[in-house]
């Protein structure tokens, strides 16, 4: 693969999507090369119609695997059509989730195992690794309160959990820090929005050296 | 689990429903515990939504993984809203589809690997296993056959595959019969009518003695 696969990851309210564009602002026009900005649950058209199923709070009958298995088969999807085309001609690729996202949702979240998520997912995406994992560091209770500001009445299923899901999530993606700390950089999403930008920047900067 | 789990096994056009149909009208009034008849993909409220996405004719960009983790997902689904409580509570549940399906039909037939596709299921299913599996043997070429005359206008896009592959799906479940021969009857779907369902009748009437 000749491109460079980025994904950011953390809870929902850290800022990633906001952040990015942002960062893009600035860095995108030095890119020597196309880059391509996709997210997760979905990202393609089969992945989009799983992720309304995954989403739809009338699905409250849902058994944890099958929320599992269903990001799993949405993230595959992505990845076949979205994300290996990408870094075969050379883009740098920047996902909105992927799979440390659920192994803290599902695997610590939803007390499945990260161990036993992360083998799902291998499957799933045939082994692709990020290069890089920016994680959006945020306390629980900030996410959450930031969220229910932006979109009050429109919560998905997930962020209808109870801050005991969201601060399991919060230890388990820790715990991923601790597991591939080589891949993953830490973001401190606690900071105002621009030291945010710029500490996204000089990471990058960093890394992307061969693309910039 | 105190009931008995049954699933029925094998290619489109070998009579699977019919058959058990004419069973159930025979054997059904003798049972002393109740029956539930279910099918897959689907069972249940989610599973059937992601039935939709994994045969609609139109999705055919899905990518086999994608296919394999979408009915691992309905299974899972089906299992713990249908099977289990129906199993707990005694009954004697009949599954048209279960398991073997999914290493039939992506294990061999899309060639992801029988065992890599049971450890999926297992996942899926919590390790979850039929007491008996009724495996209607057929020639790829005779059921295909059957399926054209009966609804010619009207396949799925697990159907529409070519020939080989559901020669492929054949040498799958000679393997898995091998594999968990203790678990799998071989019924001769080839038989008229009458005499596959009198076979069905004498399996079931050895191995449902306790519920008879």
């Amino acid at each position: 693969m000749k491109g460079y696969f980025i994904s950011l990851e953390g809870p929902d309210g850290a800022g990633k999507s906001t952040v990015l564009k942002e960062v893009l602002a600035k860095l995108g026009p030095k890119l020597k090369t196309q880059y391509l900005v996709t997210r997760e649950p979905g990202g393609s058209k089969i992945a989009e119609k799983i992720r309304q199923i995954i989403l739809d709070p009338n699905n409250e009958e849902m058994n944890d695997r099958t929320e599992a298995l269903l990001y799993a088969a949405a993230r595959s999807q992505h990845v076949e059509e979205i994300i290996k085309p990408a870094l075969s001609s050379g883009k740098v690729v920047f996902s909105d989730r992927f799979v440390d996202s659920s192994l803290a949702y599902q695997g610590a979240g939803r007390n499945l195992g990260i161990d036993e998520i992360k083998q799902i997912n291998n499957f799933a995406t045939g082994g692709l690794e990020p290069n890089l994992t920016l994680l959006f560091d945020l306390a629980p209770e900030v996410g959450l309160s930031r969220i229910q500001k932006l979109r009050p009445d429109q919560e998905d299923r997930l962020e209808q959990e109870k801050i005991e899901f969201h601060e399991k999530v919060y230890n388990g993606y820790q715990e991923i820090l601790k597991k591939y700390s080589e891949r993953i950089v830490k973001i401190d999403a606690s900071q105002n929005f621009d030291q945010v930008v710029n500490q996204v920047v000089s990471v990058l900067q960093d890394r992307l050296k061969d693309f910039l």
